[in-house]
């Protein structure tokens, strides 16, 4: 051991999806959206080509047009809304920010494995109550002490999405932490509880651009809260680092949300793809939780899931599977184009033939 | 107060430099630089936008083009490369991941004043040696006990640059810290300490694409050192965040690496635009270190500077000034253009008339 490692943090970092490149690959895996982003994006970004310039300059370090944009997209004012480099690092920025209680924190036992990875990094204890049989979670387990929550709504892995009355009772019994829910997924059908921010000082939403908005290679994540929560998560962010979101992302992303009709337009389209995913993936005989995500997670009684996961990716369809004795069984399927689901089918198919 | 609060981390920001967009103005006073980014960064931004759809996937979290671009042009191995959203953001990294000792961690009194931010966000104790008279830094005060060392070379914002002789008698007389070498400046006219992580693995150097690659608004920074001490970074970035770079950053800074002639003549611009304009400053009285940076830290013996700073303001000048009593008679002077820099010492000279 080198005499200066006595003084490194040592941590055990969060294992993302594979991100294979191969040709012809199917990749259902990372919960991407198979659509491209607001042809919109496509003409910031020819400007900014004619204007390079400009990158030599730091870029607005209040982020106001996407701030702004998102603002007047959700109705709420300005200094109520957050952004970051994906919302991962919003909700790091919200764990250091918000979690420094001595009492544990809560989130699902089964949710987003990023978690427990940020609790170990900045030391903060955590409890993790376990879903019931059905992968849904039990409001009542989220009524005790503590210091702080996490929730995503629609939870991930399990696509199951919570009732907007679930969640008030939540946020409304813990006045004293602050209640974070991470809707990565919401765009896919459920309702956000943004307009409960309104209503309730604790409540910190966390959204993405990488997912409905078919942006996750430009890394933008956004909280919304109220004007107090947000104030504080801009002091210790502006602690790190004064200029996160580059030039591009800035303006790339208001494009992106002045855009409703592609946005609605996009989303209608996976919602579709995962009806009649969850048709065949139920003809096949694969039972599931009625996702409200861009996702579904499927099991089967007859096959084994792992094998099946393994015979997929050598046929370069990419799904995600955990190896967690909790939902090994499962397999993490993200909702593609229609054809990208006919080829996940059709080689299904043909491995349950091979058996 | 709200119940919610006794659990907020309680912070004082770092304040960055004014961001101000007037028409006309000239702006010396974030060191950004004058000139715009390599031509190659244009043509990667084009392809960018004739391929938007791209932007629907994540980018690849190894980062693997830039820093490969990065381990050519230093001369080092891959894994001894390390890219982050900015150096604040590479060095937020560096302060999470090397400083956890009770020791106090070093670095000069006078300095960039982002340092006591990232101390105080992450509980780190620190001792600050004065600098000598003439602001050049004593070697001899980073010899005694300590939790870690981190200097800039060139000093910020002095100008002055110390020889590699005295970083690396730093370096050597603490194997048991790391010491981190912040090179922003290092371009115009230093001598990197790169080399020397060769032969001393608890050194890590840090550089940006904000200064002499004109790419402010892009946010890339990065850090070079032995491969057991970028192998420490990465497992704390990817506690926080496994996708920083966003696909335009990497493959941007990339096309910038590689153009290497670009480069140089850039900052061989900014070097002669400097010694003409330290020639030009001498002759209107003023005083100042020798600077090795793009900027110049200048003060006069018979003018109020804090005066003359709100009147270069008030007159769409804008360079940079601090209240704090150590350096308050000093004004930090970005090189622009040669243009930029007549416009300057003509207001100046106006100035100085009307006294």
């Amino acid at each position: 051991m080198k005499l200066w490692e006595k003084n490194v943090r040592k941590v055990e970092p969060y294992v993302a999806g594979e991100q294979p490149d191969n040709k012809d690959m199917v990749k259902l895996n990372t919960n991407e959206c198979p659509y491209p982003p607001s042809p919109k994006v496509k003409q910031v970004i020819k400007k900014i080509e004619e204007n390079t310039d400009r990158l030599r300059l730091y870029p607005d370090k209040t982020m106001a047009p996407l701030i702004n944009a998102l603002a007047e997209f959700y109705g709420v004012e300005s200094d109520m809304v957050f952004a970051g480099v994906g919302s991962d690092d919003v909700i790091a920025n919200c764990f250091l920010t918000f979690f420094n209680s001595e009492k544990p924190i809560l989130f699902p036992e089964i949710t987003y494995s990023f978690y427990p990875v940020w609790a170990d990094l900045y030391k903060i204890p955590y409890k993790t109550p376990k879903l019931r049989e059905d992968f849904t979670i039990d409001v009542n387990d989220y009524m005790g002490e503590n210091g702080g929550i996490i929730i995503p709504n629609p939870n991930a892995p399990t696509s199951i999405y919570e009732s907007l009355e679930g969640i008030e009772k939540i946020v409304k019994a813990n006045p004293a932490s602050v209640v974070i829910i991470d809707e990565a997924y919401i765009d896919f059908g459920g309702e956000s509880a943004i307009p409960l921010v309104k209503k309730y000082d604790n409540l910190l939403v966390v959204q993405t651009f990488s997912k409905s908005r078919s942006m996750a290679g430009m890394r933008i994540g956004y909280a919304i809260g109220s004007g107090e929560l947000i104030a504080a998560l801009n002091n210790v962010k502006n602690s790190i680092n004064s200029y996160t979101l580059n030039y591009v992302s800035i303006l790339a992303g208001e494009a992106a949300v002045k855009d409703k009709e592609y946005f609605d337009a996009t989303r209608n389209k996976i919602i579709e793809t995962r009806k009649r995913s969850m048709m065949e993936l139920e003809k096949l005989g694969f039972t599931f939780p009625q996702s409200k995500a861009n996702f579904i997670f499927a099991t089967h009684k007859d096959y084994n899931i792992t094998d099946m996961f393994n015979y997929l990716r050598d046929n370069n369809i990419y799904v995600r599977h955990w190896n967690n004795p909790l939902i090994k069984d499962y397999l993490r399927i993200t909702i593609g184009t229609d054809e990208e689901m006919n080829r996940l089918f059709d080689e299904i198919k043909k491995y349950m033939n091979s058996k």
